[in-house]
């Protein structure tokens, strides 16, 4: 089969012929990729940003974001069959340890990340799990696979918040690309808060209003200020950081209200913390990861409802390097996704 | 009346005559005060630290962990009357703002702090508001006057780390002082973790086995180290952090499990957070305050039950001086309280 | 002043002159009626229902829905003027209980509650306190005057469900009235659960349909089986029941999904509960009160937002007898509120 | 192989010889049972209780309370090994649909309940499955049995119940037998209530002394008034009905404080709430279920700690039907548990 893979740091992907995957396990499930998002951390596996986090040998093939259909199916497969269009919950999970006991399969002990630790979606075929699907039924897999991981990652965020604001709380999404424009719209359908987007760029900005926020802030003119005067010199009760810049970063955190919580979900920045700060206002700072997939299946529910749209732009695999660039170049409008 | 008072930063505090507090609302309370404990936070005012913090003139009275007999009430109290016995929540608070209504009285929008924003408890008598007192029925003020603030402190951290922990998990005290003792009593009463104390003296380990550490960490020889070795190089659900310079800040997050918890209460350092590391393990990071009027309600109760005693070196109020010399050395046993 | 009195039960109210209250406690403040919601428990308390449950000699006024303007405050008071728009949560509260300082007003260990254990709103002023007042700013008092009862019973009831269901729950609204009409939408906004709303009543259905109900279930067409159709054979997560009659309640229990919820918001009938099916399919049964000072502050939010409007009657205090009468009946459209 | 088996109603078991289960799915295991309790529930189904709620044809064997050494395992199995002592979770369960998912193993829509709608464990050989297992390392099967399903129903009420108390909040627990000796000690670990033990046996309520109850109540003397003479006249925030009869479900709501919860474990009678009381005091009413495999897992690690002990009496395979009559006569000391 055909799939697109990293043979070496800094370097695009090669697109080569490989051997379809195989069931190994009676769990098993083979899947032909019918849609593969890409995202910034595509970006930053090929930067080499991942190396001290995971352990693979190049090369192999990228690609964590996927749907398709249902190829084939090991023996203790009950839950989906042949022909049915699914997506992929972005890591296989072994389902017995703590962890995927009480839910948080993210956290699983045993956790297996095809496109960062092994052989993702970039590719005609993937090998996953039963545990790792969810039935789309109605829904078409190259229009709804970056649910599988920005989405996920978004409704995680914004469930963070939601559980943390009553109406009246102002929430700030900083960064309005392909995380963004999903998490605004679910702070719509999951609070009554008053939502405000920071962007640097005007058509995001403009992109945000139309995904549901209640003002924008041009974040290259002082976008702290802007924040504190939307918010009576307040600030706000949520700042969910979707670039996570050392700018970002410390901006978060001064725009936030007593008792605020600043939700890092982009990557590169450090944030420092005075301890001080963090006691006298009672901020909480809180790391957000994919979810899990029950998140995953209530997502897809909300897609279904029509409360939840992706903005996708789509190609062919040979095309995933081009994307890579346009994402790096911040011109890439909506989430690319390849159809192998 | 004899009040020891602040009248320049750096200096010790001078021991005079001022005019004893009237009441000035319907719903103040005067109170002798029989018990007024002797906190880090006086030692960091002095310093200045609180400067930039709230709005003070100096001279002023410090101490703001108080406990006395009630002198006089306002014509609209009803909670109390004169020759009760009472512990101090530390800060007053107007009892009509969102933050008082939902029970977060520490975020009250119109809060007053005596002893750090307003005349405070090394005095003979103190100025307070009804919503402020907790009976002590027979308790006695002088022996629990600590609660007031190391006590109400020490317990908004544990609750914390209470509620994200379950049997099994692993939870590290990082300070074992005036707040350290108590959250050691209190996890052991409000958790069934494994309790791991950390600290650089060998007499607070010994206290911290007494007072319910399951193990002690020497603080001294590569503290990380240990308690990965105590948790199968895990890591700990929880770091409860009671001192918070740099070097403890940066422990604390190494220390963590994935999906753990550093909770911050003591200050001076500042915390370096890595998105990526913050992320990839979904880390939080919570600033504690202190705790709200409930939790004192319930701290109070917990040590009526005999689950919390609070160590204490009693003194006379000339002696205030000394003992936060003897804080700042680290010398002093126990809790200092002076008795006005 | 002008007053609708209660002098004996199972007889009309009496338009009466009594003398206007006076204020008596430092936060007590006096309002002039400008909209006072007639509520099913008005014809409860006039049948003799409330009887036994509060301490009340007749003659007394009714009426425990009320907003109006401010008249004249005590000396205590400081959270509101004279002349401001104003929302009477229906208690008085003390403030300084366990209950009150945890934000469960309700629960408050020395409660008044105007309309029924006091004089009410059903006449041109009535005395409550500060602790009870929310601003209405640029909404008027006749429109939103029934969010303080009908409306704050329905986003408690709302806000229990909400916490139990997901995108996909289905939750069954029983009676689609004075309150149902207002969980309609507050269900609307606050989950994104499928919402099937039963009435006995054509035109209620048909009201349910605009108020945001996904599916409508003719009460008097075996709306067990109806519900058990609509949900797959699985039954609902929630019934909201705020009917309660025997029949409701029986029913409201068979509709229900393994670990579903019934929450009991009408009363007048008993529910049945056999331990082993409460047992075998882990059944919550959860009485919901009238909600707290926060819950109303949120609700006046969503109001402000346009997300929820109250559908009124108004008349005048004289006409407060045929309003009952009415509401007897089934045959008032709106909530009635009379204007003093 | 020997196993106890149900050939009719309202007999005693028999013990027959028949073949010894193989495994089927990929994930089954094989244990050895070396420990099986002795259950009300076993008389219950002796008596056709459960007959309308699981299908299953006679003859079968009983026994749900199941622990001992893997045998074999199925191919798909790692989390377990040959000879491993072990604990059985009383379900068996599919791990893919939502309660599996979300971690609520006692809602799977695909459960199997060896003993009870499956052969259970009053054999010498069990089939159950991966997911159901726990290790028990150093702990004797045959000393712990018990914890599968009286301490699991156990934990899961008391976790109910921990988490709508305080320190000072009062716990009443109804039937101090096989459960309530266990959610007597699992109060203690859980919660600083106060806690108060009612039975109609004075060996059990020497019993609930110590197992740590603070307080009991002789149940053959108005009970509900010594409840109330306890509490203040105010009632409890939680009674656990372990009994469940009509009697005692009356009496439980009668011992209620405002806000209040019943948790119903024991089963026979039905409870009658009015609906204006539940509504007026916001009781709420509670089934409770046996708990999910993260329940088991913290029990054990309770266990682990001494913090729980479970009272057992041990007898052959062939005491099963002695054992089943002192059950019923209230003979019974401790938990029986029969050593097939």
């Amino acid at each position: 089969m055909k799939a697109a893979r990293l043979f070496a740091y800094d370097k695009p992907l090669k697109l080569v012929d490989i051997e379809t995957p195989r069931l190994k396990n009676p769990a098993d499930v083979l899947v032909r990729v019918t849609g593969a998002g890409v995202c910034h951390t595509d970006l930053h596996i090929v930067e080499g940003v991942w190396k001290e986090k995971v352990e693979i040998t190049l090369p192999y093939t990228l690609g964590h974001e996927n749907a398709g259909l249902v190829e084939e199916v090991g023996p203790a497969v009950s839950a989906v069959k042949k022909g049915e269009k699914v997506l992929l919950h972005p890591v296989i999970t072994c389902g017995t340890c703590r962890p995927c006991r009480i839910g948080e399969d993210m956290h699983c002990e045993n956790l297996v990340f095809p496109g960062i630790s092994a052989d993702g979606g970039f590719a005609q075929y993937i090998r996953t799990s039963e545990r790792s699907l969810i039935k789309l039924n109605n829904l078409d897999p190259a229009d709804v696979a970056p649910l599988a991981d920005a989405g996920l990652t978004a409704i995680r965020a914004v469930k963070k918040a939601a559980s943390r604001t009553t109406s009246a709380s102002n929430v700030v999404v900083v960064g309005v690309g392909g995380l963004g424009h999903l998490a605004l719209q679910l702070l719509r359908c999951m609070t009554n808060a008053n939502i405000i987007a920071a962007d640097v760029s005007e058509s995001k900005l403009r992109l945000a209003e139309k995904m549901g926020a209640h003002r924008v802030v041009d974040a290259r003119k002082d976008p702290v200020k802007q924040v504190m005067d939307l918010t009576g010199q307040k600030g706000a009760e949520i700042v969910i950081d979707l670039v996570g810049n050392d700018q970002t970063l410390a901006n978060g955190m001064k725009m936030l209200r007593k008792g605020g919580s600043l939700i890092i979900v982009g990557y590169g920045g450090t944030a420092h913390l005075k301890a001080i700060d963090v006691i006298f206002s009672e901020f909480s700072v809180l790391g957000s990861l994919v979810g899990n997939w029950d998140e995953l299946r209530e997502l897809v529910e909300l897609t279904r409802q029509g409360k939840v749209r992706v903005l996708t732009k789509k190609g062919k695999l040979d095309e995933v390097n081009d994307m890579l660039d346009q994402l790096k170049k911040g011109t890439l409008e909506g989430r690319g996704v390849v159809i192998p």
